[in-house]
């Protein structure tokens, strides 16, 4: 896109909004909706805080590439270049091999059937971590060496609290299967991974402060025990690298969501709603004043149909409903379907009028979209495109 | 796929589940996890029940595209010819427009920014019906007709108690509407359409019949009401057509899910579990018997986030575990993140196994995918790619 005809294609303001809705049809006419938006210039401050507290705390930065799945934001993680990176599929993980990015974490706990995708990628690059918690998939990657001579680079999955995947580092059967890995002729034995998913059920900071202490000391005991000290500690969720002034007591941090952050970081308390990077415009569809009702053209496809914050606001709804200039209104998205969203407003506004919504958790609401509408201020600068499947 | 190849990529039964996982992981080398399932032979018999059950009736028929959204489906919900379709998108419409399709109806609320989009694609079609139910939107569609001459094929959306979209029927205004679009020479005045979608919230077969009831006599009501006897009435939605046995005081349906079915589908009673054509495949990654609890690689992105049937059993979870043979496991899917589901269940498979998931909403699965394996007994026979985005 030309910057002039960035220029003309502005978003608009709370006054276009109110006063001119026909001007906002005009000016946005190239956008059809839904459509996701990202605020560079709050996507490259987010980059920055979390890199920034990474390098002064003098640990290892590999920040997770999922929430977003594109090249563009993958280098602003690195300040602008490629470096250590964590992915969620192996699509991923071949997308940014392919765009230069050479030591990749595949941060899911492996399925034996992937093996052999996964040797062909790690032999073009530099390193490609794979995860794993149990000697039966220590086993599958000791038949693959054994037939085709393959070593992996492995971390092995603890348990910190959130009790998803992983080791638990209190049975003595977890400190076998870690130095098994120690000696497996199969097997590079990177590091201890962790990732204290548990911070999102908190309900304050401090609750998150204490869950971040747990994840950091849970693999600095659990490495103490097993007596090998040059394993890596990794760990990182976006709530618990974010509430903490500096790292410590860890070798590596690999949070993915505070490159966007959503509704439901902000209503945690992860962020401010001023650091939310990205929303969904949509268009009223319908409008409803009897019943204090309005139908937009955002549903279940264009937001996903996740529910947190829920615990901490069982009447929260699908995101927060904005103005085109993002400022919330005295609105609900209480309910979607394949191709609508339902919200609930006193006085809801005209057929034609555009919103937007700020969407409950940006990772899944992302990934509904092929193409990201990249703004700046009130104009679209760029078109960024994430990869996608598996 | 060759014959021969697709004959080799076999699914496998229970008897290879439960005693040679191996054997599974050789037969589905081919197919990543997770990958989404679309049995052929069911998608058939359910395209042939509700087509004879239209022409039997004596109505039209106009399914709905926005379950499966690729052509091969299209075409064999008409017999394997095109016909008549329901879209939810501009995207869709195109699409099928492209692949011969001639007599659309986009059934969502029309968005005025989208008329130049709407007039482009109609100005090479046979019809492409739009819906409004606000003077907003006539107004909109009259300038657009002023400034460009296109005249529209229009339906009036009509709220038959699900209350989602729609005018009022009992509302003198909802009239008045229904005559200035008779009226309007920006206008093709086709019909009036609605949707019973609160046949999803009903709690028995009874309760579905009687809202069937309410949807196609709501639109004859207001019919007589304006006395333009040449509209067409058009209702549909899944769980109604499919529980009554002839299409009676009505013109035209559009049912859509019933191509795939679901779990909600075969809970609320408008199907059998045996009528449900799709599947996720998913490979158990971590395995905890300790606490009652696997990992499968099938999480929110695989499945999407919708607990519907809630209101039906508060404990569903996001889909109905099986073996790969498509027998039930006395398992629950309690919760998805991004990239993983966690299943509860007394003896978790061990790390490498293949299960199946039926989905609950599989509109909304069959989404996250951009292919389909199409599965012929337990053969990989062909692929068929979907349609995405607006």
């Amino acid at each position: 896109m030309s910057r002039e005809a960035a220029k003309n294609a502005k978003i608009g303001g709370i006054c276009i909004f109110f006063f001119a809705p026909s001007r906002l049809r005009v000016t946005t006419v190239n956008i059809t909706t839904p459509a996701f938006l990202v605020d560079r210039t709050i996507v490259e401050q987010n980059c920055a805080r979390m890199r920034t507290k990474a390098r002064s705390s003098g640990v290892a930065f590999r920040p997770h590439v999922k929430t977003h799945k594109t090249i563009e934001i993958g280098r602003m993680q690195h300040g602008g270049e490629t470096g250590p990176i964590t992915v969620s599929t192996m699509a991923e993980a071949e997308f940014f091999a392919d765009a230069g990015f050479r030591d990749i974490t595949y941060a899911v706990p492996i399925a034996p059937e992937k093996l052999p995708r996964v040797a062909s990628l790690a032999a073009r690059m530099e390193r490609l971590n794979i995860l794993l918690d149990s000697h039966a998939a220590l086993r599958a990657v000791e038949e693959f060496h054994a037939a085709q001579g393959t070593v992996f680079d492995v971390f092995l999955k603890v348990d910190c609290g959130y009790h998803r995947a992983g080791v638990d580092p209190n049975d003595p059967d977890s400190a076998t299967l870690a130095i098994a890995l120690a000696n497996s002729p199969a097997v590079h034995f990177q590091g201890l991974l962790t990732h204290a998913g548990h911070s999102y059920n908190a309900h304050d900071v401090d609750e998150i402060r204490r869950i971040a202490a747990e994840e950091t000391s849970s693999l600095t005991r659990f490495r103490a025990l097993i007596g090998l000290d040059d394993l890596t500690r990794s760990i990182g969720s976006t709530p618990t690298t974010s509430v903490v002034d500096t790292f410590t007591d860890t070798d590596e941090v690999r949070p993915g969501n505070y490159v966007f952050f959503d509704a439901f970081q902000a209503t945690l308390g992860s962020c401010s709603i001023h650091d939310v990077a990205v929303s969904v415009l949509a268009t009223v569809v319908g409008s409803y004043p009897e019943r204090g009702e309005a139908i937009i053209d955002a549903g279940a496809l264009a937001l996903s149909k996740d529910v947190s914050p829920e615990h901490l606001d069982p009447n929260f709804g699908y995101g927060i409903v904005c103005d085109v200039a993002l400022h919330p209104l005295a609105a609900r998205l209480v309910s979607l379907s394949q191709e609508h969203g339902k919200v609930k407003m006193a006085a809801p506004p005209v057929v034609g009028t555009r919103v937007r919504i700020v969407p409950n958790h940006s990772c899944l609401t992302a990934a509904m979209y092929d193409r990201y509408h990249v703004i700046d201020g009130d104009a679209i600068v760029d078109e960024w495109r994430p990869v996608r499947g598996w």
